[in-house]
């Protein structure tokens, strides 16, 4: 039987729409040998539309983007040294305002050390991780503000906004992962110490849902303790489960570690399927190499991976990790290659 | 003609009075060749206090302490299993309490590799940066509550406070110490994307603070692509200066990059001399090493070297941070050392 997926795709500004590509094609590989019957339909959002049309994301696109059951995501952001842009109208009015709207609360990052790719660390280890990041709250909630702007006087708030809602789904998606997975462990990472509120709001949801996962481990560590661990024994963990900007600055890290951006795929996802999910690299738009084949698109089409199994494509979510594990493999000593020809190899692979 | 220090001296918990053991005894010895006349004046405050007394720091003895010209600061904290003590507490009514009414608003975290001392990284490159960290303001400021504790509807909020006055004093201090180093750059880090009023305040404080120090170039990195940065090129940083809880991350980070929090010192500075300032590791107390000769009182050591610094004692300074560059030199392939070992090795460097 053949299984139909409609997919929403933003391929977005910089080397966005070329990873987006590559993504794309692999999809379509799949998908000839799963019998899988793919729809895309590109919307143009971005930096490079903003200054078209001065819009990031009206309602009407929004609402157009709901009806569809998931969303392929690039990157967007224009080059910093652009001044007509006031800057982060885009990050915010668009990919944040995704993620808020269409409630992802799982913002989910693993991190994964492949034979062959050079990492930073003199000794990696065998890492394989994931991050369950808090999408939707947190000091991302976009609360606060200045008063006496501009004056000797000035006080600017930011306020991290945090939920039992908010935190116990997401909390419970983590344990429901680690319970998958051989290992078994969780790991809470936040600063629980100094964010008194938040961070007891976040010790005791874990502490209430851990009997409904009796076979998982878990144990704290402090943010700023996480990133000593992270480039001393990053083998040691499992699933992370923390807040909205813990998650984004320990993802950075973890990219770093396992070698590179370049490979760093995500998925911010609507666990309740109320709205569509939405998968994309980690890695931004990177103006300065755009245009030029230099991008990597590993870390797209292993976000295209996540959305297949998303989707509960399974087999050919393995299909297309495998083909990308294969093709790093390969790269061992190999010529550099140029973004579409990784998409190329990772296609023939895949088929 | 012989100078006068009066130093007030918190040992703390775990380690800590074993590192400082060591700091003092390198103070003195260079003070007999410096013709420095330290006084020394013990305070018993932590967590084994806390258990005694029930008191963390009474307002007696924070008179007490303001009377001193500087703080020795240990390390403080319980062993995270002894239930007894209220989690966190120590941190804030001690430590955090200490720093906020102090007024120390240059946290000042130095980050150097040195030849030998081994670090996670494959290829650190020479490393010497400074952290300038705000150190009364930010998320710090214990702002922030929880509405309806313990129900599904619980809701707990932080609070960052940014203050022109504490933005600009910071930032100022850290031009003026990239003005006097060779490369004179400045790296403002902070997360202006999303924490849309405190990194905009951030950002205008630098420009604005800048026409002052025309010799010093600057750049801008959000906190995450800075770790990412800190582990593939950290050698690129020079001064960095960042928020209060972006530095706590940040300088753990450094601290693991450059070979581990056994060599991490740090500076709670007033700038203003309005009130003691205080010296301590950035390391913990590590109840789980404690009393055991196993401690590395490196950091210990190099925080009362910026004491020295920081009271006028140049030559004194510098020669206790030459000591320890000789005995970190000479450690590598020599036999693991106990606390005690390396302080008197430091010592005699010294005399
Ligand atoms: C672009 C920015 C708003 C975003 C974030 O902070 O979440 C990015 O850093 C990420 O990690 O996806
Ligand atoms: C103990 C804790 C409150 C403290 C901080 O967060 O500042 C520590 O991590 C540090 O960096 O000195």
């Amino acid at each position: 039987m053949t299984k139909s997926i409609d997919i929403a795709v933003i391929p977005g500004d910089g080397i966005g729409p070329e990873v987006i590509t590559e993504a794309v094609k692999v999809l379509k590989a799949v998908a000839a040998v799963e019998q899988l019957d793919l729809a895309f339909t590109e919307y143009e959002l971005g930096a490079k539309h903003w200054l078209e049309t001065q819009e990031t994301l009206s309602e009407e696109t929004l609402a157009k983007l709901r009806e569809h059951e998931v969303i392929l995501f690039g990157a967007v952001g224009a080059d910093p040294s652009d001044t007509r842009i006031p800057s982060g109208i885009i990050e915010r009015e668009l990919l944040l305002k995704l993620r808020f709207s269409m409630d992802h609360f799982v913002n989910l990052r693993p991190a994964k050390s492949y034979d062959g790719v050079p990492t930073p660390l003199a000794n990696p280890g065998k890492i394989d991780f994931v991050v369950v990041r808090e999408g939707t709250e947190g000091p991302y909630a976009g609360n606060g503000g200045v008063l006496r702007a501009g004056t000797p006087h000035e006080i600017a708030t930011e306020v991290s906004l945090n939920t039992r809602h908010g935190v116990e789904r997401v909390v419970r998606d983590a344990f429901r992962r680690a319970s998958l997975r051989e290992r078994k462990h969780l790991t809470l990472v936040h600063k629980h110490n100094v964010l008194v509120n938040a961070g007891h709001l976040w010790r005791r949801t874990v502490e209430e849902v851990a009997p409904e996962f009796p076979e998982v481990t878990r144990d704290y560590m402090h943010v700023d303790a996480a990133t000593i661990y992270m480039t001393t024994d990053p083998g040691r963990f499992d699933v992370i489960v923390t807040d909205n900007l813990f998650g984004d600055i320990l993802t950075d890290l973890a990219g770093a570690v396992t070698g590179g951006i370049g490979l760093a795929a995500s998925g911010n996802i609507n666990m309740d399927r109320t709205a569509p999910s939405m998968f994309e690299p980690v890695h931004g738009s990177a103006p300065d190499i755009a245009g030029k084949g230099l991008a990597d698109p590993t870390a797209a089409i292993l976000s295209a991976a996540l959305l297949l199994e998303h989707v509960g494509q399974h087999d050919a979510a393995a299909r297309v990790e495998q083909a990308v594990e294969a093709d790093i493999a390969a790269r061992l000593g190999s010529e550099a290659r140029s973004t579409s020809q990784i998409g190329d190899a990772i296609a023939a692979r895949v088929a």
